[in-house]
């Protein structure tokens, strides 16, 4: 089975996700038993500059979004980043997840060796589809579904790195 | 251009332990501006379960060295976690390096479709080495560099997420 650039990318995503959704809905419970207001996690941050979960996990799902349909060559949807609460949150890792299952092998696949062209603070760049995927998308996606889990587990979310990672 | 095992593990680890020995050499250049003790960066961490700054690069140190050597079939070199100071956490990041350097194309390309086997909470495991490179290894790596990143972060040090991803 040699390594596809679909492979590679939106079952990646799809996978942080679906762990990511895990990890929320675990703060929700930690959360409703210990009386926390879900709006301290949801506005929570590592430093003033850094965005706070909702701002991460909007992030990720406009790495996940953007990637995807860079790499297959398609319009992303719009997501406006208005999420307030953990059941908005959780809608837009969902309209997220909808997204990336509508966009096939065979689209993605078409698109090994061809280019993307994006924006990197202001600077117009091309890539080949390969190193964008490995050196700008993944570890951009990766970045933010992390800093949300180190934000919940920095507010005392008891959190292990196997909720991350998922199951096997 | 296809995607090859290769080029999805070895310059992976590579870039990222690169951008993180730079997000070091910042903090370390923040902490000397501003009389700050760089043990306080050492030690610090985001919840009193997780690894200190020392533990997150380490973990990062093991993530992509038993990753090299189970997609090479060769044995990971042994590294004690011994490291206390900046200049050992680099020294740390550099024999990482130099051992992933030694990893050649041909070595890792040879296994595709082959299979890993690890111990994953002490339960044996066997995967294909692309799902355990996308699945595990990978968002491993990016786990505890992230993690070493935020902690940096949370302490005051002025970073930015380029740094984390590199230049282009």
């Amino acid at each position: 089975m040699p390594l596809t650039l679909y492979q590679a990318s939106i079952p990646v995503f799809i996978r942080g996700f679906t762990n990511l959704s895990a990890v929320l809905e675990k703060a929700k419970a930690h959360a409703a038993a210990n009386n926390i207001d879900l709006a301290t996690y949801v506005n929570a941050r590592l430093a003033p500059d850094m965005y706070p979960l909702s701002g991460q996990v909007q992030s990720a799902s406009d790495a996940a979004k953007f990637a995807a349909a860079r790499l297959a060559a398609i319009t992303a949807p719009s997501f406006a980043d208005t999420e307030t609460t953990f059941d908005e949150l959780q809608a837009r890792i969902a309209k997220t997840l909808d997204f990336l299952k509508t966009v096939s092998e065979e689209q993605i696949n078409a698109r090994a060796g061809g280019q993307v062209t994006l924006k990197i603070r202001g600077k117009e760049m091309t890539f080949d589809c390969e190193p964008y995927l490995l050196n700008f998308a993944l570890p951009n996606f990766f970045f933010h579904v992390t800093t949300a889990y180190d934000v919940l587990r920095n507010q005392g979310v008891p959190l292990g790195k196997m909720d991350y990672l998922g199951s096997f």
